[in-house]
């Protein structure tokens, strides 16, 4: 028996047949003397179609009312989760955002939680309610509506855990754990049965789209217990949790890949300070993120500059960075959107040596060249050419020994 | 110049295109100088469609949650219209009930506003902003969302405009104004000019569908000057206001119909106190309304009880009586659903004698047979067989001399 928060996701609550299937799953957890806390996503693809409406509408709809638009996914599907609990005899109670005192700052679109005040979800858990947060949604402190940015669900239902104080939050979503790499690309890859904070924020922004980053922030921060597991099953899944003694004394522990990344060079950049500067403040005025950055040294006073945007960004970039190589000097820019970034995540880097070194000779094995490097505690990552990612990851998962045991 | 409340119900709002014409409508009327506080329905059919998905996933869905998920309809509209606006670079900004401060009491589904908090709406005004409010929805003390039942947008933008202290409330909807009867029926309806709020109450509680009862009610109260007119033209529509020296000088203003009603009559009842209490609070019980009730005077210790109920409790209502009837020694039970109540209304009456006559007199003529009759200070009804409601309604409107010149 304990406080349990549990947060469903978009599939999990996909159809009125899903609802019926987590209101059973909930009043299950409730029947074993649990008090239970749940915050919900919106429907799969309501929040995609409401931002598709909002579009046809206008060119460039207004953040704040955006907002105002988007909560309404999740105010049906906590309204709708409660009824059904209600109707099964289950003392539910929807909140909203705002009713829950989620307070964030007011960014529309992605807002920060400062604070949960807590006091109203605890005395309703307390006289054994079962309470159905709307996740995503906020309020700043003019009362106005905000949301959390894409899968901030998970970011809610962190932080409401953290606030009551929860014993575990469970995430419920429609893959079953966090594997050692992707299942679809490797057959062997295994789940884990727990990962540390650290090495899942590392996975989570190297693109394994399980848990949003902000939400394993949350949870490092907070000492939150996050179990990741599927909603379509009872199986147990995988524990986000502090380091600790008992988890599994491998070296590396999952492999990631990205493919939406796409890399520019900048050829013979004059080697003076105020250089990357000049390069890179163009960028981010754009408003395009930069992932890696390597500068190669080069014999005189020239250097090769290197980094990664997304995808999506490349010809934009490229644009740009044509403007600033005139400006600046440099004789050539290259791209290339036909890159993946492999990377290998694990604590046990910290204090073993030698992990870079296998990295680079399996992939040389394999035949695989490697562009970029960077890396940091616990991660390494290689930027290679897209078409060797998977057999790079599969390489990597059987040379750090993570493939199942048959 | 002036402060202006424009509320567009759910067929002015029934779609992108329409949601953008309300916005041309709402510039032009700020352009012109004018302070505007927008009321906002949800989309034609939207509310309709969340009560049904509602009833799908539970038989008999919580109030309190239903009221959740109904918000979302006028929620969605309200942040819709005001992107649109801010788009075409108006100073727009939505508000749900909670944060205009409109305060409800708890009756979940059909909540009575007690009143609205206006500092903001004003502050925001006062700074030229257009305010746009998402209708039908409130806030009770402790801070859950209540809706306001059928038709309580009107009613949002009736009390707004009351506690704004606004010189007009624009009520905008499918139909040019309040007519003389129904013009589906009889080709000589006119358009009124002007109609009381006493009238217009009257005429509302009869079936005139175009404004909520409560909603008039309000404007009564606080004499707020109502325009009903359409969303589609520019046309001039019908001012609903006090009665004043100006208004047309017709004894009777308009002929109403309505065939959503039965009849229910208990025959030889004994004629003794607490007779009535016995035979409606059964009914009363199942949550069932009644309209009228007429007890006809008999020769000896028995009296005739006759009443109306809405058609569609019809059948319960009689199940209900026979089994009262069996209790006090009632002889018989007899129903009618094939009925309907024709109503002439009109300020006029109180200062005019042989209303009522000419209205017997001119149903004689067609040869229409009248079972009940009720009347109030301003308002003749007469219940008919309901085959001849249009007829009736045809003959009264003439005999009142309210068609039209050609």
């Amino acid at each position: 028996m304990g406080l349990i928060v549990q947060k469903y996701g978009g599939t999990s609550v996909g159809n009125l047949e899903r609802i019926q299937n987590v209101a059973k799953r909930v009043a299950k957890t409730y029947d074993r003397g649990n008090d239970v806390v749940v915050i919900l996503s919106a429907m799969a693809g309501v929040t995609d179609s409401l931002i598709e409406m909002a579009h046809e509408l206008c060119e460039n709809p207004l953040k704040r009312e955006l907002d105002v638009l988007l909560a309404t996914g999740e105010q049906t599907t906590a309204a709708l989760l409660s009824m059904k609990l209600h109707s099964m005899s289950y003392p539910a109670r929807s909140m909203l955002g705002f009713q829950a005192g989620v307070r964030t700052d007011c960014t529309f679109g992605n807002a920060r939680i400062l604070d949960v005040g807590a006091t109203r979800i605890r005395e309703l858990v307390q006289n054994r309610h079962v309470v159905v947060v709307a996740g995503f949604q906020g309020c700043d402190n003019e009362g106005n509506i905000t949301t959390l940015g894409r899968g901030g669900s998970d970011t809610s239902a962190v932080a409401i855990a953290a606030a009551i104080k929860a014993d575990v939050c469970e995430i419920y979503t429609d893959v079953d754990g966090i594997y050692t790499t992707d299942p679809n690309i490797c057959k062997n890859a295994r789940k884990m049965a727990k990962i540390s904070y650290d090495e899942m924020l590392e996975m989570s922004s190297l693109g394994a789209k399980v848990l949003e980053i902000r939400s394993v922030e949350f949870a490092k921060k907070f000492n939150v217990p996050v179990h990741v597991r599927s909603s379509f099953n009872e199986e147990e899944g995988t524990m986000v949790v502090n380091e600790d003694a008992d988890m599994e004394r491998l070296v590396v522990s999952g492999v990631t890949y990205n493919k939406n990344e796409a890399r520019i060079t900048l050829r013979k950049v004059p080697d003076q300070p105020g250089i990357a500067a000049k390069v890179f403040e163009p960028i981010a005025q754009a408003g395009i993120n930069v992932d890696m950055i390597v500068q190669n040294v080069r014999p005189g006073k020239q250097t090769d500059l290197t980094f990664t945007v997304p995808s999506a960004n490349f010809d934009e970039a490229l644009a740009i960075e044509k403007k600033v190589a005139e400006d600046i000097g440099a004789t050539d820019v290259l791209g290339d959107k036909n890159i993946a970034k492999v990377s290998v995540t694990g604590v046990g880097m910290k204090n073993h040596s030698g992990v870079a070194t296998r990295m680079f000779t399996t992939l040389a094995q394999e035949n695989i060249n490697i562009d970029l490097i960077s890396t940091s505690e616990i991660r390494i990552s290689c930027v290679v050419k897209e078409k060797y990612a998977e057999l790079a990851v599969r390489a990597l998962h059987t040379a750090f020994g993570l493939d199942q045991s048959e």
